[in-house]
């Protein structure tokens, strides 16, 4: 073995070393080893592979795989929106601005978009920050959801989905080593994003719980404990929120918020908001409040000094359109010179999509009163978001009726994250396998059903707690057969097990 | 000043800490600070700068910036191919497939771009490694270029950009500490992107420079030269290759490449082959011999052991589609369960996008003789390559006219990179401004001109010679003042300073 930790080769007669791969399991980046994403795991590539068998002929228990595993709204049937549709073809085929078959309104959004690229072309590069009318039209969309706080264009940064903008961000923060290291503040249940950005830079993640028993509510209490502990032994930087929550599905309330952003003042942590469900909102009472509007409404001695960084997507809400990754972020209070390293960091990607931009530009500029494609958006819009809460309700519904599941409302997302209870007999065959209690659970009812959950291991859950994830996503009819099978596997899996 | 590092603040009444940002050019992630990107750098800063102050009515020595910093086509000017654009309405807006004005073939390909998509809409996420049926495709245009040679479509990652796939790939090989820290051989000059991302996962950078009086060959002794002196100081794991090259426009021949491949198998280095301007390709004698097809024509020995990544990109060639970030990369004989942790990591960020990984799709099946838009797509793009070669020429001839500047031929990718001879009175000023000498040239012509170049220093030259980097893309009589400009201001300057 040498100093490097390669094996040695031997010398062919051409002098060529007999390998021994340059890059193996044993030599790869042990950081890359140490990420895991579950939402796309070993039951998703499972789920995959039976589909396939499906195609190719193999008896299963079941016709289909239903993918209930990610939020993935169009694959699961949602419609995209015409308006955006008929504007990304404008954009793509400008050829279309003569046909008389798309409204007005279409093509003059599609004629702004083109006159800010580069020859007037979405095969140009952007800016690295993004198309300027495209952050200035962010920008004024931010101010109106917000009740008028004031957004400057130059805190918008459009990125590659949300992932992205939450990746840069954390990329920018971690640092130092030992005690000294970045700590990052993530809920547990969390997106698993979070987890495998963090794992990537080696940063330290602090888990603080949400309250499953308060509907995964976020109480200021454990935020103190965990960020007590995690200080004996890291420096915690920043803490990270989803709200509405995922996989959870809670809606956070103006309080809990203003006192989110009180400890942030009081602790010294940036604050990360991923809001990419901000439209996902379905439970009565509850409402989308964003960080920033709470941040400002708070007072000149938190607006000027918490350093915010809030996400939107393409991919979430009423839109759905996960392929284009389009998204954005504001940044709030950074460091001028911070600002500059990361218009820097960004710029080495060259730009994000710039298809995903010009989507992001239709959702923070979408047709209003007056405009002829403004009541078709309105129903496409209203029924899309309707639909989502009745089978938000509906979930909730039919999985309490089963003995051994509990599940919180969902209030907003797109996700119910249902506690399940496992009998001793199945843990300790899972244990025996070495599989998380949950994953052997999920696995089974994909084999027996065709269902794809995403086991709650995948997220971290308490000690001792079982969960699946499953979206809300698949069409009403669709959705009810895949509960009564979910509740039918549930309890032939206990009775198994008793 | 606390262990951490941070200023300790002062609590105010109401117990928040008065600061003191969390993130700050000090306490922020020291390898972020040491990415640079020429390519997009202060001097490109300055142009957007300038363009703001030309339109809000400055008076300048010049109507328009210039920018010929950058590869983006589009913006220059050249057309989309329309084939594709029809295509990507299409997918976008698929009520357009009931339209009798798009030809067939392009109803076809969108079909079957939608039939692999989730809910047959490229809205949905794709498989993260890429749509199924496009990695089929790209396979098979592998195989086709490379006369025969097979390729796995399991073997195909689709990217976001080429950028996104390098990136990737350093990301899974840089890894230890001390002397154990992995090298990555880079030319010099090299294509920015490379050190930035080896700064940013704080790789080892191993320059190896390329031979300006030879046309910018590639000698295997200086590769030589360059490994054995990084061995003493760190772990040599991989060779980066760009051909044709970017910013110095050679086209490697057969022989160098099958020289290099040697090198690699001998020294165990991986290969990463940038072959994004394999189309571009112009002058006489020069062809491109991609690395895998001269790797499998060298016998099984090194075909079934050198470990091979080559990385292709909609945003060059004839398409110039940069806003689009398709892009992919083939890896051979990359160890099984390095491939699984690929697989992983890439599944973290969700999918490429997907309007991109259909245009790849369309670069890789393009229409074929007997379609109904063959021959417009052929027409299109032998006129596109064509100005392009023309391009390439004129630069050449018109820059080597000029006293004090010297030029290699284009003979491929869209940059020229010509040497220019700087007066020791100019080096001095700059070095008193802590400027490359070089910077000094580029933003002195900016300033007068309003063209946009990219220093040398910005991509690596050897110590004590200066270049710039020039695109060939603006259109042939906006290029031919723009060459008369550079002309007139290289003498001018010459004068200044002497």
């Amino acid at each position: 073995i040498a100093l490097s930790g390669l094996p040695k080769g031997k010398m062919t007669e051409n002098g060529m070393a007999s390998r021994g791969k340059v890059l193996t399991i044993d030599t790869m980046n042990p950081t890359v080893k140490k990420v895991e994403y579950a939402v796309r795991g070993p039951i998703v590539q499972r789920a995959v592979q039976l589909e396939k068998e499906l195609r190719e002929g193999a008896k299963k228990p079941f016709a289909e795989v239903i993918k209930a595993n990610i939020g993935d709204a169009h694959a699961m049937g949602q419609q995209p929106i015409t308006f955006f549709r008929q504007v990304l073809a404008l954009c793509s085929y400008p050829e279309l601005l003569n046909d008389s078959t798309f409204p007005e309104d279409a093509k003059s959004r599609a004629r702004r978009i083109l006159q800010s690229c580069g020859g007037s072309s979405i095969g140009a590069y952007s800016a690295s920050q993004g198309i300027d009318c495209v952050r200035q039209d962010v920008a004024r969309y931010i101010e109106q959801r917000d009740g008028g706080i004031p957004c400057d264009p130059d805190n918008i940064y459009l990125t590659t989905g949300a992932s992205d903008g939450i990746v840069t961000m954390l990329k920018l923060l971690v640092c130092g080593e030992g005690k000294s290291r970045t700590g990052v503040m993530i809920s547990i249940p969390q997106y698993p994003l979070y987890s495998a950005a963090l794992a990537e830079l080696g940063a330290v993640q602090i888990n603080y719980y949400l309250n499953e028993e308060k509907c995964w509510s976020l109480d200021i209490s454990e935020l103190q404990r965990a960020l007590d502990e995690a200080r004996r032994h890291c420096n915690p930087r920043a803490l990270c929120i989803i709200n509405p929550g995922n996989p959870t599905g809670q809606v956070q309330s103006r309080q809990c918020i203003e006192d989110v952003i009180r400890f942030a003042a009081k602790e010294r942590l940036l604050l990360m908001a991923d809001e990419v469900y901000q439209d996902n909102v379905y439970a009565d009472g509850c409402k989308f409040h964003s960080f920033k509007k709470v941040l400002f409404e708070m007072g000149p001695e938190f607006s000027n000094n918490v350093e915010l960084a809030s996400f939107h997507s393409t991919s979430k809400c009423y839109m759905g359109e996960c392929g284009f990754r389009g998204g954005y972020m504001e940044i709030i209070n950074m460091d001028a010179e911070v600002k500059a390293q990361l218009t820097k960091l960004v710029s080495v990607r060259l730009c994000p999509p710039v298809p995903g931009q010009a989507l992001m530009d239709l959702v923070v500029n979408c047709p209003q009163p007056g405009e002829p494609s403004y009541n078709n958006f309105m129903k496409e819009r209203t029924a899309t978001l309707g639909v989502l809460a009745e089978k938000a309700k509906l979930t909730e519904q039919i999985l309490n009726t089963v003995p051994g599941i509990s599940c919180n409302p969902v209030q907003g997302a797109m996700y119910s994250f249902p506690r399940i209870t496992i009998p001793e007999k199945a843990i300790r065959e899972a244990k025996e396998k070495g599989q998380a209690p949950d994953m052997l659970y999920c696995m089974k009812l994909l084999e027996e059903t065709g269902i794809c959950l995403v086991p709650g291991s995948g997220f971290g859950q308490k000690e001792g707690t079982y969960h699946f994830r499953m979206t809300i996503l698949p069409a009403t009819d669709k959705l009810k057969i895949l509960l009564s099978k979910v509740k039918e596997f549930h309890q032939k899996f206990t009775q198994q097990y008793s």
